[in-house]
């Protein structure tokens, strides 16, 4: 399984905010054996999230679009989704029953425009806070503040599976240029993807859809390259 | 001006690594009047660096891309900018004297293609570590490793500039769903925009391109919505 991962607003393309909620979803995502194939961050504007969710839709089993939910004037997600559809924004029955019967609240107290979903969409229900997600068609829609979106990704996690990988790491003091030959023989003789990330040490990660391989591949390694600290 | 922010690397879209490198670009680029349209992350694969970073050349002023840059296999950022003007990856005479004169590098102890830039780019050198960054027409390219891509940004940055905009935050306890009529209103009498962001108290974050409209826009608001306590 394939997938996009939107996050909507004015506040990241700032840089007010740092974008946790991406690197969250990533981590979920992956553990399940999903590729996330994109992350984009997106202006506040209804065209926008419009078009980069129907173009990811296009091109991935699923969109998952975070932020830009509730019921202030910037708050333009649901409407952004339903225009990437065709579909109107409608009061959402399950939306209004599960806010009055489960979230407390008495209809006439919610703002205009809080239960309003595309069309047909599946309501998910905010555990955390008001305004609830939706799903429609493979594209899932849910708030943007972390413990709310959180709660809500925990309820549709399950409909997220990919090929199960596994990883394994391994940190050397060596400079990457020197690694060359060996990440080369590595990936040769064993089937595995090596990412090689910079830092104070090198940190050699190691991909594989078989444990025993991977294994294999991170002992080979191991021999061969200079160990970092592991105490450091 | 208008850009987007290419962030390259299958470490991001695993969730590895929270993007703190697009957080401050978006800041520093915010600060300078420039509107980031869109922050994307794309994995470690040339056609989908080219693709993307074409697309966005097409629609924005200039694309800055940071990740992906060095010796291993893994590091396919040049390539992917090379392949998306239509131009060769060449031994770059400059990159190579920037760092034999002031890297203090033997050119035999360099990788190969450590100083290979697309066809005729401008170098940018690299002060803190070893990867030379560089400028294809509206594309600039940046390393990932934060350190690295701050130092060159600041080499580069005074060629990135927009109107200048003012920014000023009220806080306010009062709920989001509250605020709808006064957020309405404040956009109507003055010429500013607001973001409203929910946390454990509403920030509402006013802009406008003219100073004093800001100043009498917050205090429009501040007479009107329930401060939330400085202290907290």
């Amino acid at each position: 399984m394939r997938i996009a991962v939107v996050t909507v607003g004015d506040e990241l393309l700032a840089g007010d905010t740092v974008n946790t909620n991406a690197s969250w979803l990533a981590e979920r995502l992956t553990a399940r054996g999903v590729r996330v194939e994109r992350v984009t961050t997106v202006p506040d504007r209804v065209a926008e999230i419009a078009r980069v969710v129907n173009e990811y839709r296009a091109e991935y089993d699923a969109v998952i679009v975070t932020g830009g939910l509730g019921p202030t004037h910037d708050d333009l997600t649901m409407a952004g989704v339903a225009a990437a559809v065709g579909r109107e924004l409608v009061e959402h029955e399950a939306a209004l029953e599960w806010l009055t019967e489960h979230g407390g609240y008495a209809a006439a107290e919610l703002s205009e425009g809080t239960t309003d979903l595309p069309a047909r969409a599946r309501m998910l229900p905010n555990e955390v806070g008001v305004a609830p997600g939706a799903v429609v068609e493979d594209i899932y829609v849910l708030p943007g503040v972390p413990e709310e979106m959180k709660a809500m990704f925990e309820r549709i996690e399950s409909e997220f599976n990919g090929e199960t990988t596994y990883t394994e790491t391994v940190r050397t003091v060596e400079p990457e240029s020197e690694l060359v030959g060996r990440l080369h023989d590595v990936q040769e003789m064993f089937d595995v993807t090596v990412g090689s990330y910079p830092g104070d040490d090198v940190r050699l990660k190691l991909t594989a859809n078989d444990e025993s391989e991977l294994r294999d591949a991170a002992g080979w390694l191991e021999e061969r390259v200079e160990i970092a600290d592991e105490a450091k």
